[in-house]
């Protein structure tokens, strides 16, 4: 089984980002959590990052992981086409979020276009949200 | 360390209740399979279920849990008095449903009141939610 | 055959209760009325009020009734605690209103957060909306 | 004591259109049964059916019936003109629907325009609304 | 120079219609009102009433006069087709109301969808608005 | 009898200000032409003119006048203050403008917060609005 | 097989009727024009016009084509009379509209109430608009 | 004289709910401040504290007192039962709350669904607002 | 100690304006019991009233007065300036109404724009909401 | 003459991407099928497939061919930066949908950002969307 | 040349007024600060306060200054009398703020009336502001 | 010090595109007065453009300028994902438009989800916008 975790636009800069909001994690270390989270379960993990819009939608669509563990970031609220993206394909995606995104100032943030195709959300545990899809992921590839 | 898992109105109903969407599993084979879990954990669980409203405050009021994992069921969507009995204690609430509500047909599912005093969400998954919720409580409670 | 006919908050008071708009029966009047019916009808008939949510839907999870006439006074535009109690039994649910409830200045008694998993609606003719309701619930119910 | 049962457009397509949704009762079938239950509680019925606006509009006026039930089909929706009309005389005009247009997928069913100066409504119990309409109206033409 | 005055929907029952809004003169009194203001102005006067949207259309279409004044009732308030039907003729149209409509407690009335191919409007002064109407509509076809 | 015309904000600039709009007559001149009027319907006339939102109210609650014509301006779309004054004084009040403020391109000039004490009102037909207005005002204050 | 082409209201002016957005072709030339087209492709064809939206709805029951093509005019934007006719029918009707409706200032025109029942939509192209509705007709209706 | 001041939901915590916004008394406290002020006015006093809606309806329509001073807590800002139970009764009550409702950062709280058949309200001023509004109980109930 | 009591537009007519609202006492009247009140707790008190917006800004910036109960009358609703103004002063500002506001039919009357910068709000009870205004003034001004 | 066809996002997938909605021809054959009409028709055939909005403007801008078909996919309900590009260029764009944007069940589907700025739409008709536009597109190239 | 500088409500209070967001400096100050540039630049400078909305008004209708620099202060959302005015004089007016009011917390700041009349719109840098706003009259009145 | 001015979508088109609304300028004269001015502000300039949303979050990233001067383009009414892009970084933007965005006939246009985090803003002046911005950039970045 393999999972793919997909960061989007700005998480690059995760660790010196608003710390306050998004703690003082670098992405580098999050996916070696990950990745030593992937190896306890048995399963192989491949992580990625862009801010293009166009890149995230070409990894839905090209990958060969068996279920999808995305953190669209700002396209969460707004891209209908990675939501597209998303219906287009048959694989389950587990949509987190590192911050709780329904407790934050902006209300824009309070909606996710996504969410409605999507098997199910996770976020406000920080770098924790991350582990927890990727045990959904692995409980729905099965 | 103690962990409150609070059922909220209609989940008495679990396993007979629109199976399509809340699954087959009765509330007593949940609380057994997180009783498993918690065990597995090393940490104490208690669980409870109400229709009422006011029980539901009360039992935030009242517990001497460490976190608790909350099922608010319909009253997520409306009541701004178990939004303000969150607020009001200083433990960790972890938010969880069993349905994908932002993907439900009803758009009053898409809104939680009580989502800005949680610690974070997760739903979609099942059973499945019940059991990142309490591990996120643990961690959390740490 | 069994009916229930379950009044929702503030009924209690009806007589008393700005009759201008309520009419001047109580509440007892009115259950003799459909009890006198009930038996034309040849159906047996349990009548209950309460002005406690939790209670109301307690009455729809546990009663043995084949049909039941809701008045759900003010619940009727908030409680979707209720509305997931509905739908989570599979019996009829007649929605009734004492007065024409779309017609009254407050807007927001407009709307009907119920309307969706009930099987009909009845309002606007005074005790006859019950009588009404009564009969609909017994056809419904063959 | 006579009463007039007045329906609206695309009613007289009753029975092939979307019977899912309205039964298959012709136009026909229903004014008969109506006929029956006139007879058996001693009143006089006059029946019509129009795709015209104006000619609803004409029928309220013009009637010498003592009140009126109405399925204004579509119009219930948008046609103030019809509202006004209804306003204008001073029959009691009870508004029924054979679906539960508050149920209905379409948000624009939510909402009646006519309510407001009807005496009540009756909605989603197919052929019965009628039947209970004209039980109404009997009531309040006394 | 020739006049139409045009009523819409409800206005021939004027004089027994709401009179506490409308006033108790019926339309026949303010058509012959009208006739006499015409006739001290040296112009010619043509009244006209329908309860139908596409006959008030038609008027429009083909009528001779040189101005209008048209109080088109509650079409005012959804009829998109009239506005375009005043929009597609050349000749100057002026919206007259008996009532103050914007003062009127149902807020659609307070919303006109023929107002801005109008030339000008008028409401709130009982017969006194055709009158004045009439007479916007003699100094415009000048 | 006598008729206060009252002319609000900006309108003191009438003749040079946007004339495709306003047209070309200064507000002397309207002044004038509703002078020649009043004198030949026999009525006193006092006019005056702000760009005071506060001074507008003065004039309402201090003029000996028995009923007034007022242009509100731009005042009209926001003065909650002088919609109370109109209201708090006993005298009829016609509410006037220049242009057909429906037909306009902004939005915010389709709402009038004084309609709804105003007791009509005339618009988008030049200089000649006032002179309606002032018909309407001396039949009022009779 | 056989075509209906129906003209809502206001069309029957075309040509003459804001030529600057609606072309200078007459309706007469229009219907020319598909009646070449029509026989080039070997089909029936059938045109009509009303300014009468229960006309509209009449001939949608009535008719015995294979498709229509419909230019609703204003009826498009609240007749959900017509709506429902169309839905009550079992022909495949294909909206059409000679202007761009979405690119006209008027924001009501950017909303279609018949769109969810038509099975396509094709605007902006003049009497191209019907054209093509006219191949697309043919192209369902096999 | 007696009057009842009634708390509800998580006012029971007060003292140790976020004091920076509720203040560091506990409703006892109050309680004993507002009896000293009740003896020195001569009045009887009752309090309550409830966090379940049906228990403040009951308490409503039950008690013997002359007039209520009412901290309806969150049930202010959804709570329709209650404020029909308000309506139903005919005591004056007194809406009071211990924050400033309309400055703090939640829209909801700005909004009172109960103050329409309250008889005034009075908020911002911590303790002092329940002094305020019995003052403002005793003065109504003479 | 002195505390300013600032009355805004059209509180002059206060006694003859619309008294079953706002009453029959004239504005000087009610100085008179405020300062009789003053005199009662010792404090100095400054009386104002205007109708023009600036000058109510002009008070709030140049007042020697340690604190200001405040009676914005429709200013309350769109006035940002005032607003602005008593966020500009460090001054304790109580914001009082004689009506029940939040319970007047006309919707503009339920929202506050000075709500936000003022400590607290009391409306409804008449002059009785002036004199625990003044009450209020003075415990903040300690 | 020389034509382009622009797919927007996600539709490489077209086939195997949701058949019901989007029929189970792939991108390659409708292009295939497209060629064989610009042949039919003589005109110069180019298309192309992004899945990044920034390319999509690239080729607007860059673009040789005399007309242009855009399918922009879910593009077409957000970026406003194409239509910007449309808008800057000079030359003519169709906008084609494979489904019935207008009857989909997301209401965001519902509008799109770049018709006002497109010469027409054609949607709902499958690959026939495609055809219906490539003559569109030729005869306003012409 | 000649330059008004023009500052609205509470903008005398500049230096003590909430600082941290206005900032130190004093209206005198900033003022001098820019005589200087205006020296600097050769051109004359005029500047001018004032709380009154239509002291403001009559300002724009009297200066002889070729372009106005504008600080509206809380007028900015509001002021639809001002709007006019600075529309209905022909000379250029420069939209300025001391603060970014788009990224402020209130969202009424986010809106200005009166942007969509004045030449351009700078805020966000301070006395900056003022100062960039004076280099584009400068620019504007060439 | 450096400052990088980064051009948005279809700004490459400057000139041509819309010149009406975007003055005549290519983007190269653009930047080669930016580049004057810079010389004579002794500061460092680089100047780019693109298309693509990812590309400006790139850039923004990775700039080792002290401030960035952002005419975002349409991306300025969307594009969240360049908000958490200039969020994420420590360096002070400066938003500019060449039009004046709020007087836009498109109501999109006057929203800008980049503004709350950037640190002033400028439009209207056409280059000057530019050149005032970059003033901007250099006071800030001091």
């Amino acid at each position: 089984m393999k999972i793919l975790v997909l960061h989007g636009p700005n998480l690059n800069l995760l660790g010196t980002r608003e710390p306050a909001i998004y703690g003082s994690l670098s992405i580098e270390s999050i996916d070696l959590r990950l990745q030593t989270l992937a190896e306890t379960m048995g399963v192989e993990l491949e992580t990625a990052q862009s801010n293009h819009e166009g890149v995230i939608i070409d990894y839905l669509h090209q990958t060969d992981a068996d279920a999808i563990v995305l953190n669209a970031g700002a396209f969460t609220h707004y891209s209908y086409a990675i939501r597209d993206g998303i219906a287009a394909i048959k694989k389950p995606v587990i949509e987190v979020h590192i911050s709780n995104v329904h407790a934050r100032a902006e209300t824009w943030r309070h909606t996710s276009v996504i969410s409605e195709v999507c098997r199910g959300f996770i976020g406000g545990f920080g770098v924790l949200s991350y582990e927890l899809g990727l045990r959904a992921a692995i409980e729905l590839a099965n």
